[in-house]
């Protein structure tokens, strides 16, 4: 068979890419060995906000009395009925994946593909039947799967991976989450809301490193505040499983020691699924585990495209769907705008939540530039207040020579949602002015944005 | 005392504006007869919002198994300790005003202020005494109170106002809503959340009149759902309390019928509080209840100002507090921006909420736009899903022309949050493409305003 188009991978980068190449008229197929929608979708955001939902309601309704509701009998979040949910979610959603490939009519080609030379995929089923198939553009969107550390080894049961945090049958009593980027914090956050002993163990000098330093502390306090135990600077230096204990010894501030858990869960970010590819065949070019690509996602193969966690930039579904459109375009003669990568939004689903575009105050310093900052609290926001959400608040930097937004930095309830409007500001060079120029409707928490940004300006109302 | 600028009322008009002026190094006194805050703060947004607040947590016990978690016993949500807490919200946050006045070194005069010739003020305290103050500069904002109907006397008892209906004692068994702006859209939710079996009356063709159709319809979807009964294009003739109950006379598609209820809320829209403030002595221009003011809130007496609910433009919050910065602003000899009032959002926090800026769909015909339409459902959004949140969608109307926003129509959970995006990008004249250049995070909601500018430009990905 020969299609215009073949995207090896159904996540949000090769899913989108197919729907963006059949909605330009190019005959269209997709490869994936396992549920359409990919980790996104199956065994990543999807299923942990599923997750993450469960384990707010079950907080509310344990803090239910603040708001003036009364319980009179237990609350119990079984964690089997809140899996099986989640679960659900993500078949939901993936099986909205299969129906936007019918009614774009894609061919979904069901097995693990592999590049067979130039235009042409050798797909090989679960049975092990071949079929080879040609495109005169090839699309790898294989996305990446949990790191493995070699001190760390992932026997699934003892010591985890995301995967297996997804679908625990039982709560553990104790967790070790090594690594607190979204996918620790997240984890971290879900299962201490359970009841879970969680400690994090971060290499790095802050929790959740990417981001700003002030937000980095006050998402520290807001674990320590639910018993989270957060150990910054320190390094793993072995895992054990002794008995149905783990023992990871570690070295941080205070010297050597050894920590005890029931479960270990090894969040120390992602690896590219480039294995078994035919990449090196074809001679496509890779460096530290990306497939390099030019701005239209072009490898250095003709008629082969690379985008999402296989490629530099962040290993984040928007960006993979962002780069699916982007290289699909330009594939169809369009002349796409060119992603802005300083300008990628990312968000952490704990409670509080964290939200961010652009650059950390660090950052900004770093690059030299002079810099306005603004702040401001939930406890001054009435609808922070309202909701009993005060532990938030809204950071932003703005160049001083221009007032133009170079960062946004949030922490607190639906900051997620907020984030919309700094990165829209972000990307389009907008002024701090330009957003004070905007009338920001009371009461939200949004209005936090307007008044860190009259904060920056040296004139906030409500501080 | 002779003082630079005076404001009379502490709402957030009168109260942002005192700020700023003080800010701007005016000396500055603010009069208030009653709660600081106004009614906003006291007995309008803020305390609503907690009310549904706690609604929200209710029903989320209430549906606690739905998110795989179980409850077992009685769930109890008693309105007097649901009062209590949105009266303690109401109180923090007003107490919030008074550190600000006092931070600013603004003189807080208790009393009832009125105009005693041009620069004068007479404020008359509780007590009865007088003082006279002067001023270079006197800003009018009094705000507004709900209005009466002459055919539906509000006894404060058996039929009532949103004031009584902040600190009902007892819940009623039944109770009917007149008016479906968001006053009457709020309580309806929040009393049909907790039990009580309510019907709203609207007098215009749909609920909640000034949202675009779409909106409407959805919105009376999910009153229905909830066993809310919604009459519209009905006409209330006349209010009867018969012993315990309220009989409610009404004409509408099927002709005449009389309602029973236990209780009555009128929520029929607001009236400027305009009396007694000595407007008529000074020949101040009022039309139609609304003090006439030029483009920085200037009366036709000089030195004498009005801001928010009294002057012409929606009596809402953000609009008070964005006319208080342009007055002062203008007064201290500044040159601001004036307000865009194309672009001023509006929410309702009933749940889902609705939220919109800008052009309905009829308003942009009616106006001759050419448009394109874009439109995303909640059913198709990951997060939606995975929150259970699937009622909603977001509407977005492009100039066809220009391809700019001209009107934003969403409901769903978070869209009051999400709206200040759309608001930007209508302020500010964003294109669609604009839209689609910045990349939204995955997953939230927000992606919807994204998918609907898509689907405007006729190529939705999720769709």
């Amino acid at each position: 068979m020969k299609y215009d188009v073949i995207v090896i991978g159904s996540g949000p980068g090769g899913y989108v890419a197919a729907i963006k190449a059949a909605q330009n008229g190019k005959k269209t197929a997709i490869v994936e060995k396992a549920e359409l929608g990919g980790v996104c979708l199956n065994w990543g955001c999807i299923p942990t906000k599923a997750l993450l939902k469960s384990a707010q309601v079950y907080t509310y309704a344990r803090h239910a009395a603040a708001y003036g509701i009364e319980i009179n009998g237990d609350i119990v979040a079984p964690l089997d009925k809140i899996v099986e949910r989640s679960r659900g979610v993500a078949d939901t959603m993936s099986r909205g994946v299969a129906f936007l490939m019918k009614k774009n009519a894609i061919d979904v080609l069901a097995g693990r593909g592999r590049l067979a030379g130039e235009g042409r995929v050798t797909v090989t089923a679960a049975d092990g039947s071949e079929q080879t198939v040609e495109a005169d553009h090839i699309i790898l969107a294989t996305g990446s799967r949990p790191r493995e550390m070699p001190f760390m080894p992932i026997d699934g049961r003892r010591v985890i991976s995301s995967r297996e945090a997804l679908t625990l049958r039982e709560l553990p009593e104790s967790m070790i989450v090594v690594g607190s980027g979204a996918i620790g914090c997240e984890f971290a956050h879900f299962y201490a809301s359970l009841g879970v002993k969680v400690t994090v163990v971060e290499y790095l000098g802050q929790l959740f490193p990417v981001a700003d330093a002030d937000v980095s502390k006050a998402l520290e306090r807001s674990f320590r505040k639910m018993k989270i135990g957060v150990m910054t600077s320190t390094t793993v230096k072995g895992v054990t499983v002794v008995g149905d204990k783990c023992e990871v010894r570690v070295e941080g501030k205070k010297g050597e020691e050894t920590l005890s858990a029931d479960v270990v869960l090894s969040a120390v970010g992602v690896k590219s699924n480039l294995e078994d590819l035919g990449l090196e065949e074809l001679g496509i070019a890779v460096e530290r585990d990306k497939i390099q690509v030019d701005e239209y996602y072009r490898t250095n193969v003709r008629g082969i495209y690379a985008i999402g966690d296989i490629t530099p930039g962040p290993a984040l579904a928007h960006v993979a769907s962002a780069e699916a459109i982007c290289c699909v375009e330009k594939i169809c003669g369009h002349e796409p705008a060119r992603i802005d990568y300083t300008a990628i939004p990312s968000c952490v689903y704990t409670t509080p939540e964290v939200a961010m575009v652009g650059l950390t105050e660090k950052q900004a310093a770093d690059q030299g530039y002079e810099v306005k900052i603004g702040q401001f609290p939930y406890t001054a926001s009435g609808k922070a207040t309202a909701a009993g959400d005060r532990d938030g608040f809204v950071k932003l930097i703005f160049d001083a020579k221009t007032d133009k937004l170079l960062g946004a930095h949030m922490m607190g309830a639906n900051v997620t949602e907020m984030l919309a409007e700094p990165t829209l500001a972000k990307t389009l060079g907008i002024t701090a002015e330009q957003i004070l120029a905007t009338v920001h409707a009371h009461p939200t928490m949004s209005e936090a944005v307007m008044e860190a940004a009259e904060a920056a300006m040296g004139h906030a109302v409500h501080l």
